[in-house]
């Protein structure tokens, strides 16, 4: 399968209900794809009931640590693996829920795609996080890894479990090491879905937003150029059996962020004004702290011809309006 | 604690009924320490009730992946951590059991040591294995990391979550990644614990043993050089917070290291002649197969003063001794 129609195929989509999930669900269901999406809504998690309305997509609760996966995998053409736990603080609180799920329940997968979807493209979510603290600017593939928490340990090798799926037994697998990511159905009830998600939610209650720190650069990636990446990733044949960064916006220190999500509401006609505060680095994060990051993702743009589409200031307009709309649901 | 002066003091060594973890637990008793050995005895493991024998150690028999774990830490100065399922093909065949006992089980020991052992230094024992395939030689600490089987996965993530464990929550850690370990008490029943048991096994059987391969480079440490390592990184408040690889005698190809094994067994007055066949590496193993390794292994020398004693001939001559006087215990 190499072109971009979706018409009839069966696709799994795993953590289906979560931001990113959701997303690529919708987009692929309205390119006529018959998507399944597995989601276990685990507590903290991305997943929101809301994230799949007006879809048409079949929605299978189950945690992926316990669920039969066989019957999910069965007839898929294309699995999109976004199962995890993604946050930071919630790996170091319980590193053993965390491994269940980011590398345990891979394992499981694996084995059940082996049995009833040998042929199956995988696409995997995996992350810049287990660079840890870069050693150099930009970050390419080649960096060493040297997971600085729990969830990089565990999604290290939930991503290496894939690669070795690719080596070992020839199935196409693409591992996309993704950056902060952000844009409709992002978690913003609180923080633990990047940093931006507690930003946007402040900022929509007229309510100061704190910047821990300010230096740091990050590089943001709006969700329709997730989705565009995942969609590529599994449609191009030279990019399986490969691990790729994924960036996006030109790097921006979260200062100058904050300042840019103050100046996108003021243009907004129906928000509050939005400031913001900046506090140190807390103390008790400081320690899993991976400082500067953005990624080289040259590699990926050769091989797919991927490019991200959604400047900063467009993303963050499109985000504070989504989420205006429909904020009740995300709260 | 920094002296060699072990008397009286609290020592657990977890795989201690094992191949390298008897010989330390031997080597620590007859320095006086307290010695609580736990070992689970895997099946297919190193562990074996002949390894203790005379040791005067105690031994609770547990699995590291279920046992209260709290008991065994309490009082305990240093935990030497050898536990681990380390047959490389067993984890391709089950890597839920094998990242059960090498990363989950290491969060476990880690919670359990938090609470009853907060002080105690630990020293992890790692592996080269998640080097992969070298992209060159020797190969130093700062490597990729390319983790070639489900066992590679899995041990690269129990030892960061040691040293996570000494970054954040500042345990004295130290890691040292083995290469190919040899001598008394390894398990010779199959190749489950390196191809040299096997060798042995067959030499004192006087069946040919059978090299695969043969041009693959491997640097091997006599364990009497292991257990020195791992009581003088115990020893050193210098080395802990680093991992260190762990050499051992000059790289030899493994057809060199054959003829060696025949030659040594040769000048043994009590052993048949031994020789060796050759064939191809085993075509569903060559894709987990890691090519020549040898490690470059300065940085432990430098910082803890070590240095194998124990050259190949000698070493390989002590093995064949070893074995041959107490071989009905090792098959």
């Amino acid at each position: 399968m190499t072109q971009d129609d979706w018409s009839g195929r069966r696709v799994l989509v795993t953590g289906g209900a979560g931001f990113l999930g959701a997303n690529l669900c919708h987009t692929l269901a309205a390119r006529g794809a018959r998507v399944v999406a597995l989601d276990g809504f685990l507590f903290g998690g991305g997943a929101n009931p809301a994230n799949l309305a007006g879809s048409g997509v079949e929605l299978v609760r189950g945690d992926i640590r316990e669920i039969d996966l066989r019957p999910l995998c069965e007839g898929a053409e294309v699995i999109f693996n976004l199962a995890a736990q993604t946050s930071h603080m919630g790996g170091q609180r319980d590193p053993l829920a965390d491994i269940a799920v980011n590398a345990v329940a891979q394992v499981r997968l694996i084995n059940a795609a082996r049995e009833a979807a040998p042929d199956a493209v995988v696409v995997h979510a995996s992350t810049r996080q287990f660079y840890g603290r870069p050693l150099r600017l930009p970050v390419d593939e080649s960096h060493p890894v040297a997971p600085p928490d729990a969830n990089g340990v565990s999604k290290f090798a939930g991503e290496q479990y894939w690669m070795l799926e690719n080596r070992v037994h020839h199935r196409p697998v693409v591992a996309l090491r993704l950056t902060n990511c952000y844009g409709p159905r992002l978690r913003i009830r609180d923080a633990r879905q990047t940093f931006l998600g507690i930003w946007i939610r402040a900022v929509l209650e007229g309510r100061p937003f704190e910047v821990w720190g300010g230096a740091q650069l990050r590089d943001l990636t709006y969700v329709d150029d997730v989705t565009e990446a995942f969609i590529l990733a599994a449609l191009r044949p030279g990019c399986h059996g490969r691990i790729f960064n994924i960036g996006g916006s030109a790097p921006i220190s979260l200062h100058d962020l904050a300042e840019k999500l103050v100046r996108v509401a003021a243009e907004h006609p129906n928000l509050p004004t939005a400031h913001f505060t900046t506090r140190e680095f807390p103390a008790d994060r400081a320690s899993i702290d991976i400082g500067s990051y953005h990624a080289d993702d040259s590699a990926f743009r050769a091989c797919a011809g991927w490019a991200p589409r959604i400047e900063l200031d467009e993303g963050l307009a499109r985000s504070l309006e989504w989420f205006r709309t429909r904020f009740a649901d995300y709260l």
